[in-house]
């Protein structure tokens, strides 16, 4: 184990250091929240210089122990641990919250040792349970740390980390909740009660311990419990803390949350921290001898289709994903009790241990799937793209952590038919579209669905694919190639009066509505935009070129913010293009006739062909 | 009380009916949930024929008993049991799932007493804690009561919901928690521990009891240890059921989640529910001699700012949520935490008692917010805009629901500075305009943003102001009108080279842009888009036409969905279009730099009105 214990004084004056540094940080940079950063230096300091076995020289050893900094706003703590554990200078630290700096407000993974952004509450753990899932999966002995504000625990998603991780018995994963009592704008709502927070912990499967958490003493001791007593549980530190703990003017006050010491009060403030109170040492103890993941060549997939089959795209992606995984061990799959209608169920009968059933809980199975990523694994999310939305915030933090995370949202649309407006995805695309960097995915047919999703595992990145309920019949030839902004063009002649853009469900509409079209002598361009995002511009301005300025698109999705907004962004002034899209809130009832009622069928296509 | 008590033969025979109804209405439809009502049915009989007291003749009758069907898949039991109650026919049910059918295939208020729309799990308990506060507001005795399944409580909203009902006290809502231990792809999490939902709903400050859900003296004596017991608890009964309870072919089996029996199948299934069990009656109960809420004639406020004042667009939404407030007693605030940011405090302040501090818990928030809307509350529900993005799912819902809810997100935009993208809201125009029917409001200067806060309040439905964090200097007269669907020209002339759109922080930009221009014998038009949706088509399209079909906009958000995407739709191929906005994931630093370096700033402006 240990080649020495490190000694409460030595703690003492880590914690001491830690405050020191939080102070100066945040009043060189003029804001910040140094109240926050002082409640949790005490357990900063026996996590980071006791607990937890890592490289600081070596942010990439796959052994190292984990630390995720859920209470986001305590940035200058963990930048501070950082400087103290000799992984970045003091001096740096005065760099807080500049353009030039990689040390933000709130920790991004811009800084090579933070695996997920946090900063937006309560998404901590479901990273740290990720990253939990992956050490047992890769069998390497690390544990995740998780640091809590008690304020973020109002966010149920912490609870359905709580929960996941219970059920899936991960006792390399600790929560250590900060409970200083004190919110943004109030007390919050427990207060100081941690027996309460303990209690919740413990109702959901944990086992739980209450500290004060500014004994040195009993936060050890707290550690050393959960390792004699913890068992198969997850474990969580209960801490009773003081907002502001160790400078008279910020203690336990309110009115402090996110302020920065005035520059003329600071020595004030650093006098109350001046007696040093051990020596100053950390020695580290990594663990060596573990061999990094190893990452796959380009990997490829076999696709064999009938033609004339006809096969949901949900479906296909399901084959796809085996494919996929079979080829690259990094390829992991969860999913929200939807597996058998995103078929993501494939893949848990052919590898099951690389499925996780996550149940009704999207944000912590999104949260999950960012801690996989951030250790070298690529998840595949699924469900329904309505339920989706759910985790708009985690999308949003994977986004910001530039995270390898690909998500799969089968039902889209009014095409799913009778259950109904809550479960269709309809805002699906506008919600991906603007994460920076993202790419949105929609197979029409088995063929392009198998290979968007190659696609999507060969991409660096967010990537959104969006299935559909309904069986469609096989369009394309099994090897033809699908790239990321890429089209097809399935239907194109000389003489064509109208390009019609279309992907999914309406791509089929439009090729009805094409041979109708022909059969009158009206022929029609039809392009499959299966990547919405980045859209093919080239092809679609030359079509509409070719088509005289007229272009239509057709989705099965709200008006705004999907298809046909990134085609309009396209084309530009150089066509004239009219949109058929959802526009009201739709209603249970047969497919075909939703199609048909909202205005994204054949015939609408035929009628608004020959109102151009 | 009731005039008298109702036998439980009666209401076993009630029992036995809804379960004969929800088999006959999903066998016509031929797809549904029918084994998710025979578990809860005769929960559903207890709650619906002995519970609660309700006038079947006006659902608008202010002291009903409200009932919300969290397990939105079970509708038709719903149906039934509103069959059961003589609001709707028997024949009705048949209609199920049909296009022409308000019998939806998960509820929807198209029906009149259904209050928010389900079918996304884990949502309803919030709304019943909206009504539940709504009732406490209103000073009105009647109690909610919310039916939910085992699986969906793993969505962290209900523990979210779960909290703030225990911190609120609403001893008058129940939930009913329908263990039936079967998800929709395999075992839920908790399978049949009742007692373990039961400790989790104690942990979070509940009075729980567990009970057999097939047992009627069970239940009832539940109710009643409630209503002895429960104190200022709300009160939780944790039923362990079976699902398809009844029917041998379906009872506690795998593989029948969301399957109809099949016709050939279901005279099968209804012969062991032949035999009736007890008279079948109903004798309503209903509260009497309660006032409906009186709806005001439209308001107006009085604006009085000084010219060449600055002041923040966030502080000028609190000064008018107090000033709307006064006028209208059915506007109510919820804050996330972040009142004293968003400026909700406000109303804090003046009007107590209308103000609900919900915690860093955005999707109860807005949940709760759905449930005061239906009982005819103007919620105005503020945050960061960011997280916002944590509640689409609820959003998304409450779009279904056509709610009439106002949101407002703060700190929109780079603009924030320093506390980087985590808390920079750059895809919340995005989020919120696909949202049928909704409205996208963006003042720029205090007088925009008070005026626009009326208009939300007076208008029906979704509305959401973006509001941003640094101060702006005044650009309006008092007296200035903002119309929903218009816009501003605050900068014309007749030699204008370029439309300039903006709004927010961005319309200070372009008309710095504008001097630095005119200086230049360059002239711009500049147009304040205060209203993203609808958009000012007419007012855009002349000023594109005015200036050589060349128009620029500007705008604090991602490049997709926001305002550049509606100008886009509005001026199609009538001009040509060139869009500023942020397109990458921004870092920390100060206001003015980030503008800077992410393209939105006065000089970025002025270069590229050159390169038109």
């Amino acid at each position: 184990m240990k080649p020495m214990p490190i000694s409460i004084d030595t703690l003492k004056e880590k914690g001491r250091r830690l405050r020191i540094d939080s102070l100066k940080a945040t009043t060189e940079a003029g804001s910040g929240h140094p109240s926050s950063c002082l409640s949790a230096a005490d357990l900063m300091s026996v996590v980071f210089f006791n607990e937890m076995r890592f490289d600081p020289k070596d942010p990439s050893n796959p052994a190292n122990d984990r630390f995720i900094l859920s209470k986001g706003h305590a940035a200058p703590l963990l930048w501070s641990a950082y400087a103290e554990a000799g992984i970045i200078s003091e001096k740096d630290l005065l760099t807080l919250r500049r353009l030039d700096s990689n040390l933000e407000g709130h920790p991004t993974p811009r800084m090579p040792w933070v695996d997920v952004a946090s900063g937006s509450l309560g998404q901590g753990l479901s990273a740290g349970l990720g990253n939990a899932l992956a050490a047992r999966l890769d069998n390497i002995p690390y544990n995740t740390y998780v640091l809590l504000g008690d304020g973020e625990c109002a966010e149920g998603s912490v609870w359905e980390a709580a929960a996941l991780a219970s059920y899936y018995k991960a006792s390399n994963l600790y929560a250590i909740i900060d409970v200083n009592g004190l919110g943004q704008s109030q007390r919050t709502m427990d207060s100081f009660d941690v027996n309460r927070f303990a209690g919740k912990f413990r109702a959901f499967g944990w086992f739980a311990v209450t500290v004060d958490g500014h004994s040195y003493a009993d936060i050890l001791e707290a550690f050393d419990k959960c390792r004699r007593e913890g068992g198969t549980q997850p474990r969580a530190l209960v801490a009773k803390t003081f907002k502001g703990k160790g400078v008279s003017m910020l203690e336990n006050l309110e009115g402090w949350h996110g302020k920065a010491i005035p520059k003329p009060d600071l020595p004030k403030a650093l006098a109350e921290l001046e007696q040093p109170l051990g020596p100053n040492e950390f020695n580290p103890n990594p663990r060596t001898g573990f061999s990094k993941q190893q990452v796959e060549a380009t990997i490829d997939i076999l696709v064999a289709r009938q033609p004339g089959e006809s096969v949901a795209t949900r479906e296909a992606y399901g084959d796809a994903l085996v494919k996929v995984a079979d080829k690259d061990r990094r390829i992991v799959a969860l999913d929200g009790d939807t597996k058998n209608s995103t078929f993501s169920e494939k893949l848990l009968k052919a590898h099951p241990d690389r499925f996780f059933e996550m149940f009704i809980a999207e944000q912590n199975m999104v949260g999950v799937a960012m801690g996989l990523a951030a250790r070298g694994k690529i998840p595949f999310v699924s469900t329904f793209a309505a339920f989706l939305t759910r985790a708009y915030d985690q999308i949003r933090m994977a986004g910001v952590s530039q995270s390898n995370v690909k998500f799969c949202g089968s039902h889209a649309g009014v095409s799913i038919g009778e259950d109904g407006p809550s479960q269709m995805g309809l805002e699906d695309m506008a919600m991906f579209r603007p994460i920076p960097g993202s790419v949105v995915l929609y197979p029409s047919d088995a063929v392009s669905a198998e290979r968007l999703v190659l696609e999507a595992a060969r991409r660096r990145g967010i990537c959104y694919i969006r299935t559909s309920r309904p069986k469609t019949s096989v369009l394309y030839a099994n090897d033809e190639q699908f790239p990321i902004g890429g089209s097809k063009v399935p239907k194109k002649s000389a003489n064509d009066r109208v390009t019609v853009v279309a992907a999914g469900i309406t791509l089929h509409e439009a090729l009805k509505a094409a041979s109708k079209l022909e059969a009158e002598g009206m022929p029609i361009r039809v392009i499959d935009a299966y990547s919405v995002k980045p859209i093919d511009t080239r092809t679609i301005l030359a079509a509409a070129q070719e088509t005289g300025g007229r272009v239509l698109v057709v989705e099965d999705h709200y008006e705004e913010g999907g298809l046909g907004d990134a085609v309009l962004e396209a084309v530009g002034n150089q066509a004239s293009v009219v949109k058929l899209a959802v526009r009201e809130i739709p209603r249970s009832g047969p497919p075909e006739a939703l199609i048909e009622k909202y205005g994204i069928s054949s015939g609408h296509i035929v009628a608004a062909v020959k109102k151009f």
